[in-house]
């Protein structure tokens, strides 16, 4: 029979790292399940951005080993809203009832249960107004990885209670796409909110990507060597996703645009001169 | 007989995450003391912030599991300024003599002892003018970690001998608070150096916060969302600090105010308009 | 008889903090390797700096325990560049072939052999084109470091096939060097393509830095306060390498230089007026 509990706990915060505050978090699981190991996903999801780190934990969860993730954006500290458990049949998922859990759970199998976070033997013994990710979230996620039943943490909640996140812009039109930037990496690539196998382009096809101030041509490829050095792009990333990059470059800077922007794309004729010449 | 020794190292520095300096000090760790597990506190603490390091240990280290702590804000380095190893009841903490440690060996109960280091037997072979972080602090930690008794490290200190960190800017009268703001968190929250529970404003107080510009209306409340988005409001924050924020949005911008800049809050009258409508 | 494989990997990409990039790579490292333990060179090298991610390792990897090092910097990802193994009598290298490795393998003593990734038993089952850090190069770090032998990695290359890293500019005739700035730190230390060794001014020499468009006086000394408060100064930093740095300062700002830049140091008289009065 497998052990109950996890050996992994992964952390997605929007807490930053200038603080201590993700210190507090980590040491907090130290302190209640010595034994688990700890996986940090990030911690500079921007502030109170639910889509951001739903979008980043979604794409990133089924690469990490079976765990307890621990999600913490939360706007509504200190509310009313609920602390919720969501459990699945390859992990289990812990923090505010806003949305921010369910891509992930979706991405782990669909959720199985949830619960509202309502028993306090779990928490520390003294709860801020204001972290909670300190003194609710990581506790509890703490003891699930010790083996205590999901059960254990609050009253079961119907499945369609759980609060879904916040549906970004897309909308695909036979060879036409609308798509709302969802994040944007190091590199300055733009991912949008549509997957790259909805949309039919073939590689090779010519784009014309516009947003709110110009129109930019650019080659649907496979890598970003496939075009010039500083020239656009689209492709589909390592999540699936469509984006627009630039080889060597930052799409971001090149396109002046940013998250929860809307980039309209749809096939272009060739340049009848070369490009980058 | 408990083990000598420690699990646990926890790391505050202001090196930043650019190089490699704060690898090269967990290598050593895991040279020296390969038994020990590690807890990153922070590492962009604003260069050669002595008094922000030292706020954010003390904050942070109760929830912490015992451990060597190790503090590399060191402005002074390479130069006579001592090392130092300041023991507690609750854990060892280990960095320059400059004020950094003080505030979280009160928080772990105060010291009990202190020891000027200066037995090379515990630093590497080599040791660089410019980086004790590696050569000394780091070394030493881990042989603390180790069950090094700290009494080996060097001959020990009275303990008012030991440089106490800068005093912020704190001045309560009555009602009226002037602070320094201490640091600035990831979502713009400025952390006063005054104590929460030094000020007598109850709940709901209207209170008006100066800066060297301008004066704005705030409330006293218990969470973010006790107000409208992007309306401020006056807190006491997860370390029990008096706090100013804006729900939703950045009272470092709001109020275009920073580290350093001294605030004066005082009582107000209740708006005859309604807020944020 | 030892046993094969290594208990630590070691990570050092630019692929920053907001996305799950990092994340993924561990977990996947975490799925296949979970005996090991990891440890973060910098995941924040410039987008593609190719140079500053082998010079930060090369100066940090003699610190570090054995171990596989993972170094994921890859302009070409998906394009026909090789991804290979380079082994050292002290650790074996992971990355793509653009020379982003050589430093480090110089430094752990010189590659006794090359492998060339073309085993794609050791690679996730599906292999995105735009991220093979996570799909190719992290599960041969996993399965090096559970003791796979480099050679099943791929057929071996002579070494003098390896490519190698860019050559930085640095000349140094007699007492003038002329040296492009490599790695910027968060305190806006500039550290140059010059070993300090290679230098022959002596302490306390006076020295004229010219940067495109200014000139400052500033003294070779041993440590930062060795000069006055935000006075400027010219040292051979914790990694060997020829710096100028500001007391209390930053370099980067006062000389309004950056990566990649050219500075030319040449001695002075001394000034007839004291410093920073």
């Amino acid at each position: 029979m497998q052990q109950p509990g996890y050996g992994w706990v992964s952390l997605t915060t929007d807490y930053g790292h200038q603080d201590g505050f993700v210190a507090a978090c980590h040491g907090v699981l130290a302190r209640i399940a010595p034994h688990a190991r700890t996986l940090d996903v990030t911690h500079t999801v921007p502030a109170q951005a639910i889509t951001v780190a739903a979008t980043v934990l979604a794409h990133t969860v089924n690469y990490l080993p079976e765990a307890v993730h621990l999600v913490v954006v939360d706007p509504g500290v200190g509310t009313d809203r609920r602390g919720v458990v969501v459990d699945t049949d390859r992990g289990t998922l812990v923090g505010p009832d806003n949305g921010v859990l369910i891509p992930a759970a979706d991405a782990l199998g669909g959720a199985r249960a949830a619960f509202e976070l309502t028993d306090s033997r779990w928490w520390l013994p003294a709860v801020s107004r204001t972290f909670h990710g300190r003194d609710i979230f990581a506790p509890v996620a703490a003891w699930l990885a010790r083996g205590t039943d999901p059960a254990e943490t609050g009253p079961p909640l119907d499945l369609d209670e759980l609060r879904r996140p916040p549906e970004p812009h897309r909308h695909v039109d036979g060879d036409s796409v609308h798509a709302e930037v969802i994040t944007i990496d190091h590199f300055g690539n733009l991912q949008l909110a549509v997957d790259a196998a909805d949309v039919r382009w073939p590689v090779g096809q010519w784009l014309h990507i516009h947003t709110d101030q110009a129109v930019i041509r650019a080659q649907r490829v496979a890598t970003f060597a496939d075009v010039a050095d500083q020239q656009p792009l689209v492709l589909a990333d390592s999540a699936g996703a469509l984006a627009v990059a630039v080889n060597g470059g930052s799409a971001a800077e090149k396109l002046a645009t940013g998250r929860g922007r809307i980039l309209r794309i749809e096939p272009a004729e060739p340049p009848t001169e070369p490009q980058g010449a």
